[in-house]
């Protein structure tokens, strides 16, 4: 594309497209709101300038991987080294590759994401491909040398007024302290996500449970300890910030084992592996205990639920998790969260955030659901569904039953610093399109149109996970 | 919403709208032919005023209910009682919360109905909000009050040239005696449908099938009897106007069990209790029997499968059904209707309309069976989907297979009797504007456009349910 | 209709469909590449005319009788013979009920390739129609029978530059043969298609192996001796110009089985029937020994999964396949294909090309899948789906995750001769529809919608097919 088309992403109809302009004029400038990202938190705690174009765009961005060597480019041509004796491509090298098929990305989400970073972020008009690889590289090289591109003075121009990253519970917080006991303040807290150590399928689960022991200083060698260990930690990443959790199970399923059954199975894989039947009972079980706990400190339950991991086996083995290809699967939220939303669905200080790889179950289920239980938000459109049509589908199946006040607004789950405010400035595109529309069909009016624009762009994510800061 | 706009859900584009318009226009005043409601009978048996617009509109409707509750009012607030000892809003009180949250129904087609009855039913503009709560509340309760908002005026002023109650076999059908024995004669049938005493797990199945015995005046302590008793109810049903049965099964599985077996399963259940798969096997088979019954009686069959009832226990322990949840889940019709449509598919005086609340079933399942069985139709978008955008992909999922005959008509299936013209309106709106697309992709000619609108609109209904008197 | 409007199928609104109309203008006359067909191949090899319209339009298609029989016309009105004592209508009183019927089609695909072919391959604007059924006839037997619409003489006139029939292993390539051997040369070749020879359940399977064994001129009493017969003859295929196979598994489960139980199965199976589960298991198993002769022969994968063969038993029994009304189910590729693609998923000189019935399988797995796995690329919407909407859907919910470069190029699937080039012509005014609307949306700039437009209309296609030869 030849510059940012200030209209792009509004609808191509005229008289839908003048009151898209005049909506997403209202909510452009307004401020990032990112209560769940994959930001590293040393970026900011360091605030270490980034390396170069390869390692912000290509290297720490596997849905760039993905589609590049879905037509053939192999791992070590895009960089990344994988096992030994392969010579992987030098980031320059990576980054010509990435240039010359930057065609590839046509018609994808990443692709309005790195254009505008490359204009509104770098201010580089140049059009990326392979007669501009290098001369990008060393323009976008030297800008990320220079202070104004550090980490924390894109975060102040990028009007970030919240940033939630993704945090371990076995591991320390250390980045996340210096945050917070720094000479920067920036809002910048963690999320609680402990799959980790509730899933018993992990290689190094017992390392992970005893990593937990140290870092909570409580003993992990019971079932009752480690659900201690779990609460003390939590209060930790509240001291720090946190005001939620996430979770990342293959299923939708929470169900209560019985005690004996659950204590028996902590047990036994602490000295070997389990069944996969078993390691799926202690998953579903964990999401009650972590519900009750959520109802207990307040924080509020995420759940992304629905991934096949690692489906490349080969491609995981090599090069490590995410390379691997991870692949949505049908889910089925109706019975799969009853008995959690039948235990807490209706308890005043809980929420639960459920996000969805499986489109079928918006209208189906999520819609129906959140439509009922008050403690129930849809997450916004997520992964491979944070692209213009999927949030105009996520919209379209979602609102006629729930409303607009069962969402949880925006987020970003950005893992490229740069790309927060591309990602953020799609949302509020296409919101702002959607609600054109039905002014334009006479199904909203204009006031509440623009209302609604502020609600999904800033005000619904905020109520949601900082009730009390609202 | 300030007023109705005349030009409200038809398509935004200029080009569709001016066509949309005119095949509105034509359609927009038919008589509404409804084959399938949730009308009490004694409402226009007896004639008698509604209350109050509490009772109308919040009171009578789950959904109106549902959405308030999902963001925190308790049913207590909303005016429903629930268990001993808790203290529910009057109607006044209880409508200035509803009014006070009217901006929840944004996005949401209840919005659309009650805006439209309140402009077009009541002729009151006022907008519904926390300030004019009680004005409307009187002027709504003073109009009420009036001859001309009597049930059977309204009924003659909304132009309903057919209306299908739903009804349980085992119950007498005093109403509907009434309305044929009297002096009005409104075109009001009741519809079988024998849920209560086809599914096993109902707490009261032995007394509904006792009742079931009174009412027909046949032993029903055997299996035979039982279906003995059905089909004489079914007579009974049929002299009072009755055209169609209906069945809202949890799954949509047909299939004949043996004979023994089932004789089996019903006596063990007079005597108590049977398992959850020893209910559906009775269902499944049972479903099998009325199929046969309609192909010798000629009374449609109606099949809304697909939900999981009362998924919130507690709330359904409290306030009973409805207000449970209902969540629809996923459904498979091709192998679950296989041997009903291999026994009956092709029988000429047999009809099955299916409804769906899996959307994902309309092209894949139903599309292509609805496009080889003379006997099966596609019911009209419901329930949760009986909405502008259900609508839309109803037709957009089913026309390119099905075509544009293999459909059963609209039904409003309406619970507020008053909300009917505006149900009728909706889908003449949205077929309109989907036909104009049509013509505005050249696919379609106009006059052609203009036949089908009429069928939709109220012929393809009488034609499935009314085929002798069409 | 009356006449084929120049803007049909393109976008309504102005801004769009100026962009479509240039588009298309540039693509419209490209050849017409056909990499999957199921035209008989003898009709170009003896090029012997088409007998009349009811032979070309209605007894061939199957997909005109099931939307008439499905509003109750019987397989005797439409010319079908079916079991004997039944006397089906001649071709001309077919004709007529098929004329008279003709509204039956609005809204489908089926009408828009009639209607096309009437006026762009016969020249004819008489409307179809009872009126006109005979004249239609007459005219149509007429113009059949001239030398200008012999089956080679139409070839040309439709630009057609590759096509490939669809062939069984067991049976000889005799016209494919003729073709090469004779004294015209069109690019026609056949296809491998095994399904006959590798259903267990298919009744005639022990005589179909003993076909093969003949005409491969090997032994198949042995599971080794039956895969040595396959690989024999897709050298066969290969020397008339094959470049593919196809493969119509009921479900996309691949995965190998031990070598001792599909030996012994196969041995079972030549004395009498196995079980539902052994034939599952084996075609499971035959997937993925395809693949592997695919990897070492060259030839495409095609994969064409998930339809419930002959639904209507007593259709099928009396009228054989086809008619017997298949219909499609849910599939889950996540899981089924996680073996296949895992062992060949990144092997360079493999192609997979998985086509589906069920659409929710299109953004939640089949694109994230193709985005990953270089040898996957997603078949063109298929049969159900080959439709305005279906090409539509089948774009929106692929291109955010997959982009433009993971699909296969587009397929007419074509069984009547005369329709390939208004198939051709649907998917190109939709793709460019599709274009033009990211183009006015400022997703895509002008000539790179072009690129893509000449792209997906064929050079997709010879990349995937006839990848030396592009």
């Amino acid at each position: 594309m030849t510059g940012l088309h200030p209209d792009r992403l509004l609808p191509a109809g005229e008289g839908a497209r003048a009151i898209a302009r005049e909506l997403y004029e209202a909510v452009r400038a307004l401020p990032l709101f990112c209560p769940h990202t994959h930001i590293d938190p040393w970026v900011l705690a360091e605030d270490r300038p980034f390396q170069d174009p390869y390692q912000l765009f290509v290297e720490s961005d596997h849905y760039v991987q993905r589609i590049l060597m879905s037509q053939g480019l192999s791992p070590a041509q895009l960089g990344l080294a994988g096992p030994a004796g392969v010579t992987a491509a030098s980031p320059r090298e990576a980054w010509r590759v990435f240039a010359a098929n930057w065609h590839l990305f046509r018609g994808t989400p990443t692709r309005v994401w790195i254009e505008q970073q490359l204009v509104e972020v770098f201010g580089l008009d140049t059009p990326l491909g392979p007669d501009t690889a290098d001369r990008l590289f060393d323009d976008l090289s030297a800008l990320l040398a220079t202070p104004e591109f550090r980490p924390r003075a894109l975060f102040r121009r990028f009007g970030v007024e919240f940033l939630a990253t993704t945090d371990a519970p076995h591991q320390p917080l250390t980045a996340h302290e210096k945050l917070q006991n720094g000479d920067w303040h920036g809002p910048v807290v963690p999320t609680f996500r402990p799959d980790a150590v509730v899933d018993l399928e992990k290689p190094d689960w017992v390392r992970s449970v005893q990593q937990l022991a140290e870092v909570a200083d409580t003993d992990t060698s019971t079932f009752d300890g480690y659900l201690e260990a779990l609460r003390i930690r939590r209060q930790d990443f509240i001291r720090l910030g946190a005001t939620a959790t996430d979770h990342g199970p293959v299923h939708p399923h929470a169900a209560r084992a019985a005690d004996r059954v659950v204590r028996d199975l902590y047990r036994r894989r602490l000295r070997g592996p389990v069944s996969q039947d078993e390691a799926e009972l202690f998953r579903s079980h964990m999401l009650m205990e972590l519900a009750q706990m959520s109802v207990d400190d307040g924080l509020v339950m995420q759940l992304h639920p629905g991934s096949t991991r690692n489906h490349d086996r080969a491609m995981f083995r090599d090069h490590g998790p995410d390379i691997g290809a991870d692949i949505p699967h049908p889910v089925n939220f109706v019975h799969g969260l009853e008995e959690l939303l039948n235990a807490y669905g209706n308890v005043a200080n809980f929420t639960l955030v459920v996000f969805t790889l499986d489109e079928t179950t918006l209208a189906r289920e999520l819609a129906p659901m959140a439509a009922h239980y008050p403690a129930l938000r849809i997450g916004a459109p997520w992964w491979f569904f944070d692209s213009p049509g999927g949030m105009r589908r996520h919209r379209d199946l979602v609102t006629e039953t729930a409303g607009f006040y069962n969402g949880a607004g925006f987020n970003d789950d950005a893992r490229c610093f740069t790309s927060i405010p591309a990602r953020h400035d799609m949302a509020r595109r296409m919101d702002c399109g959607f609600l054109a529309e039905l002014v334009a069909q006479h199904r909203l009016d204009l006031d509440e149109a623009h209302e609604i624009a502020r609600l999904w762009t800033r005000d619904q994510a905020r109520e949601v996970y900082l009730p009390d800061r609202t």
